[in-house]
């Protein structure tokens, strides 16, 4: 298959999944009887033809206080400073990549919070990459357990290293200056370009994955009483979230120096925080 | 005057401030009738004698939702890849720093969030720095007007270029992502090293100057009313405050990148934003 092929399979799929996980989501809202939809905004890096994207924003629904599921293809040449650190990237700084992203902040301080991501990346070089992984306020053992089996199966089925990725996760959301993990980790993977329809296959099972094991975090607790108190501690972890993302993040980085869109990169972050 | 007498001088005038400052802004809650106190934490860098600071927070006020005003003197060596940056470190990355800074979120969303640094630096070299500026959340020609006359006369009383030290700080307080100024900016300087007597006048006499406008833009705001929604575009305005300092803010690298207090680095956050 050639590289053109490549681009147009991945980037239909993160297309679909960005659908499927919009529908999800709002399903469950009908469920928890909100009638609350996704915002859809287009935006486009430029009028040189550099691509752009769509972000979808849900706010101030029963389940989600905020979720955004953003999708993007890009391309440009990287700036001479950013190149260094991106594989194949050292002779002309030429990329082109095409990625879904998902940050969900929920309403019940109970349910953790959420993030998924999946991307393919194309310089001279072209690789996967992406991981999931959860925030939660309040620790709970069955749940952590469900998460990384989950996780662990996908790897598996895939032949993917699973301790790798999920050592990988830990490491990168990590607070140095708090000397604190952001939450209770999951996978993180980049450079993936071996069998690229395997690659594929991968990446489109973790993101089954995803759509699956947020419903089902999700249904299990929606229910779950919580108090001011909850709420609170939830605020204070969503600070450390946003000083992990503004701080460390290597995505909000990535879209930030490569003309990405703000408000889209920037979904990420909660509707509200506490220090 | 020999370093050790210059650092001993500058250490002394940072606490003697910070305790004015504090005095000052009780005195303030005290008049809208809250006995709000500060709370004053002391911390140690390490156990190598590399010094420490002191951190004061008053929280939950009837003039300040949150204020700290930190005093820190820190010694050590700069990192190899940190020195690069800072002016006579390159050789042996040897370094001695005291300041003291003031950031002052406001209940009232009429009042500008406030900011105020002064330091003492040294490396090989030495030189002061600092600055003053103001964020508010809705402008007030009056207001602006007189906080800009009062830095303009400070520094044209000590020979300093207020044009300079102000484009400075509009420079520095910029949101590039966002395309927009953090506030109204002040006086933004770096790298005095001229005269030390009289640049150490010109230090003082910054911080005597914050002292009485603060006040001055306190109580003549104190007792403005405000609603729901202004509250609400404050919180708006710190989620702007909140990414600057954690994606741009030099202080706060500064602050991380040598083992200095989280807390006492993080305190310039505001307690509650929104996004």
């Amino acid at each position: 298959m050639d590289i053109q092929d490549k681009k147009a399979y991945s980037e239909k799929w993160f297309s679909y999944l960005q659908s499927q996980i919009c529908n999800n989501f709002e399903s469950l809202e009908a469920k928890s009887r909100s009638s609350k939809k996704f915002v859809t905004t287009y935006w486009y890096k430029n009028i040189k033809n550099e691509g752009g994207g769509v972000y979808k924003i849900l706010r101030n629904g029963n389940i989600f206080d905020k979720v955004g599921v953003n999708k993007s293809t890009v391309s440009g040449i990287f700036s001479k400073k950013f190149r260094r650190n991106i594989p194949g990237a050292n002779s002309n700084g030429k990329y082109w990549a095409s990625g879904i992203s998902v940050v969900a902040h929920m309403k019940n301080p109970k349910i953790p919070a959420m993030h998924f991501n999946t991307r393919f990346i194309v310089t001279s070089k072209s690789w996967f990459g992406g991981g999931i992984d959860l925030t939660p306020s309040f620790s709970d053992f069955n749940e952590k357990k469900y998460f990384h089996s989950k996780l662990k199966k996908v790897c598996k089925d895939n032949k993917k290293n699973y301790k790798r990725f999920k050592l990988w996760c830990d490491r990168y959301f990590y607070l140095p200056h708090r000397k604190e993990p952001r939450g209770i980790g999951g996978i993180f993977f980049d450079y993936e370009n071996g069998n690229w329809e395997k690659d594929f296959k991968f990446i489109r099972e973790v993101g089954l994955n995803f759509l699956d094991l947020s419903s089902n975090i999700i249904l299990k607790k929606m229910k779950v009483s919580y108090n001011k108190r909850d709420k609170d501690k939830q605020m204070y972890k969503r600070g450390r979230y946003i000083e992990f993302n503004l701080l460390y993040d290597r995505g909000t980085k990535f879209g930030l120096n490569s003309g990405g869109n703000t408000e889209a990169i920037l979904m990420s972050l909660p509707p509200k925080a506490k220090w």
